[in-house]
């Protein structure tokens, strides 16, 4: 099967790794890509790690440059991708990397993004449950957040098994491309070095509904998010520290027995040994992600935490393994389990 | 006044950071320095931004050495202060950098440390409520654990006006200085750039009972203290997230209110604006620690968190700040509040 | 003497640096804080580490603002300097950190600079041969480059003992704000952490002709030079690799003479022990510059390199030492010769 | 055709790089792993980011461990590949990633490395003229140190064109792991990061004499080189500015058809187009190398630069390119082109 696959915002952190995996993936042949204000320009002098791209020139982001693709992604900001969908047939798979079709709750939308909720589409996160079953066969995938990704991949099995209160709290690190190649100060270079920072404090940060979403699906009861994202000085990388009391009776075996029942047959989920902890660089470029959970019984609290690359697994990579399920080839196709380190 | 001062442990970073900042203080002459593997070392050798005490030589840690001041500086492994203390005088100020003398509870002592309890000692965070009254004309001072720093004084508005319940949860991350200068390989440059990792999780590391004996003896009930720690791709700095559940009834006016009286006369710690949160590059070098609370109704949880330097505030900046103290010194003496930033 | 110093362009890296030196300065009153698209912002939203400063409001950046103060520093962009301080009176001392004073020869500013030549100024070196000279009484000073210092710095002694040929290879590594706080793509944190690359090669930097005017001035000769600045993952420090073939018969000893000789006396340039090289992070946050140098005798070159903080020693530090001169202070008044470091 | 390949050296940083490569080499398959110290552990504690080897238990390096495979890599400290290759049967592919067989001039070896000459094998380094050649076929394979890999193939165009004078100033930037896992002080985290120094400065790093081994061939003349190799605070990368004055007559024409000719077809090298410049984070874990070449006319310099990962194209991807020629497999084989950015 030979698939040509289109990308829309092909300048941006999200396009530029799409565009990296789907170099790799045998069964794909890259076709037009475009961008919004980098029309024109040729992809080396924006992309210069795309090499063999090099030559290839961005086209503007029209329903021209973008029809006669078996596969669409979306690399876009939030609330662009609901028009140019429609104007793609249902036969087109539409894989859009943003937020507009992530979240069920038209309230919560409204509430956190301030538009008119555009849908919902299947989510792009396999490994939950139920997860693939909904991507088997669908032409629209909406890919998770990055921060959902790696919070409710160290959550999910606590929560399946009922082991935990529906009071979770979410302390997690991003390296800055998470913030996209936004020209703003606080993520130059000489403010990020060096330093350590918080924002969206206090349940502001959209992707707060969205892990909310996902674990009370999967606990089959609300669960209560407190997330609290901080900028740390890398550029790639999401750890998170995720925790919550344990149901009473819960001890240290039970914990460990749920996360080896739903992460054992998982290609890019790991749960390291006993003792090891997870670490941003060991999962640096690759779908992996690592994890691990402890039971704090002083605190009476489960420590879950993962550390995923943000670009990776945390957005293009969860797009291409959603795009693998839903056209029908293995799963792991094409997608890096090994990490660039040191 | 002239105070005559030695630094025992001058090769590593807590007792660089001393250095460095005595140097800068009005009142102080330094006297001797000392090493164990590194004595007959020139300083500039180890601390090469020491320029002006670059040819000064290292002594070996003896009695010898350290007589004759009026203070010394204990920068040593956890577990020998207490020999060299011994054989200084009860006129001599002894600021203990290290851990042997923070800890009231015998039992926490030799649960986290292995080893007999040395002793209590004065308690070196002027700010807490009573702190600096314990200080005054001491000449015994336990300077505290950089983490229990930045979480004490993030948290004690909250506990002391009675706004949190007693479990709090804590994700901190730091620079990896707080580490010393220790040849381990996960400290390596080439492992830690571009990494966030956790360790110590689950309630094992040792600054957790000094965090639960601060924060309990504010709140005046027993805190429990789930507190995470990570190590972030930079030198220096602290930050501390650090939640609670609001206890019935408080609301975010009662939080601001609580942190605006708490800190508002306190030299070294700022409540920043609304809106505004902490970085670490904001006070690097400087003994600053900026904080800032919100409360996340919707979780229903008060969210506090600090930047403070490790090494400045978090070690050697708290250490000098109580030596004034005790010594009857205005206590900003010889103190940057200015950090050193981009 | 209390001096009272106003800032023109106080919100951006080099003002930023400036107003934390003149907070340390004893003799200096800190006025008017002027910017221009930060005007009516309180400085502590845009350089958070001043925190005595905080509340202080930026003007924008007129006569009036500027009027009626002892010492006027501009840290404007280049070409706005002139219209400025045209208003300010011969009895005012105008420090200008931006470039539009320091080159004398009108050819060369109109080459590399594209606008009219708007004079020579005093040049902020006191270092140099017939340096402080240059600055004693002057009421106008060009602060130099920090490249531009960082090289002259680390090649003069051997220029004046003419132990170097006239053909100069550089190339120099900076720490991010060397670039100030543009927004531009390439200065984005995602970008520059964790890669080095190059800018202005082939001689195109605007550095190139002030290091020209300095070393040939120094040599009595006219001296070629051929930079290559690179931009290094970190927010601060010039490290300049600087080489010329030795003339024929120089030896060793005669390199390690010439450098002893020129910098014994000063108390900003520390010439390092020999096998001791010079590293960014000694000086960060100094006015202090490491230098080393040797003789390759394999390849008969003279090899210097030296270390500045680009925006201390290399901005508002040779701007205050400069200052002083000027206004017959201790050279040394309120600027620091020990880093932070770790 | 399936390739049994065993690393000893397997949990240092070269030997976990050739690890990644392999697993994603379709024409191999990954045999024995030894160590020497970490003998008997899991490699998933030593190189975490091996997730599909994690398992693995490192043997110690002995022959009968590395008998029964087709290729053996040795990533060994300097000094003992001879003893281990010896073991081996000639029919054997030996890839060592060590020094031992770079340098066909005994004298230079006992210089610069204080042991015995243990020979001379075949040099991997494809591009340089003959290169390819003299690899075909080959059961014994030199790798050539990242260093010498980043600065000919900069300078080997023009060498081979005779456009530059016989004297070659290099500078170059290193990430950290160029200087491998070895605990020592200078390497730690707190000390490489925010800081640029140099090391081996004035012609004694051990690269200097196989980079004039390389260039002198290719020029037909003994080239001088002044090498000055300096430590930047990231993982991976090696930036080298090349130059060496231009020969009478040769303009920036000839430069730029010299460069063109030279790297037109090869598949890992990339020439910039005009203007833009190479920078390590587009190389990231890719076996590209960029580069870009100007003239300074009024240097009168020719100024090459190119940028490598250290550990990829400047170790395990340069012996893998290496072991694919001599096994008669289409070069490129397994080897990414595209970097891991931003």
């Amino acid at each position: 099967m030979t698939v040509r696959a289109a990308v829309a915002g092909a300048s941006g952190y999200a396009g530029g790794e799409v565009l990296r995996l789907l170099l790799g993936h045998p069964e794909v042949e890259i076709g037009a890509l475009t961008g919004h204000s980098n029309a024109g320009q040729r992809l080396g002098a924006l992309q210069p790690q795309l090499a063999p791209l090099a030559d290839r020139v961005l086209q503007p982001t029209t329903t021209e440059a973008l029809a006669g693709h078996d596969v669409v992604f979306l690399a876009l900001p939030h609330g662009q991708s609901a028009a140019v969908a429609e104007e793609l047939g249902p036969e087109v798979l539409v894989v859009d990397c943003g937020a507009d079709f992530r979240l069920s709750d038209a309230t919560d939308w409204e509430a956190f993004y301030g538009s008119a909720h555009a849908g919902t589409w299947p989510y792009g996160l396999p490994e939950l449950p139920g997860g693939r079953a909904a991507l088997q066969g669908t032409r629209r995938i909406a890919v998770p957040g990055c921060y959902p990704t790696a919070v409710s991949l160290a959550l999910f099995p606590a929560y399946a098994d009922r082991l935990a209160e529906p009071e979770a709290v979410i302390v997690a690190a991003t390296g800055t491309s998470g913030a996209g190649k936004a020209l703003k100060p606080h993520l130059l270079g000489s403010e990020v070095m060096g330093s350590m920072s918080p924002y969206g404090v206090g349940g502001g940060h959209r992707h707060t509904p969205e892990m909310i979403q996902n674990l009370s699906a999967v606990a089959g009861e609300r669960v209560s998010v407190s997330f609290t994202p901080t900028l740390a000085p890398m550029s790639r990388g999401i750890l998170a520290t995720c925790s919550a009391k344990a149901k009473p009776g819960v001890d240290a075996a039970a914990v460990r027995a749920a996360y080896e029942k739903a992460l054992a047959d998982e290609p890019f989920l790991r749960l390291l040994p006993e003792g090891q902890w997870p670490s941003t660089a060991a999962v640096y470029g690759s779908n992996t992600a690592q994890i691990q959970v402890t039971l704090d019984a002083a605190a009476g609290r489960i420590i879950a935490i993962s550390a995923v690359d943000n670009l990776t697994k945390g957005t293009a990579g969860g797009a291409v393994q959603s795009m693998n399920i839903a056209l029908g080839l293995p799963e792991e196709t094409g997608l890096p389990k090994v990490g660039v380190a040191p």
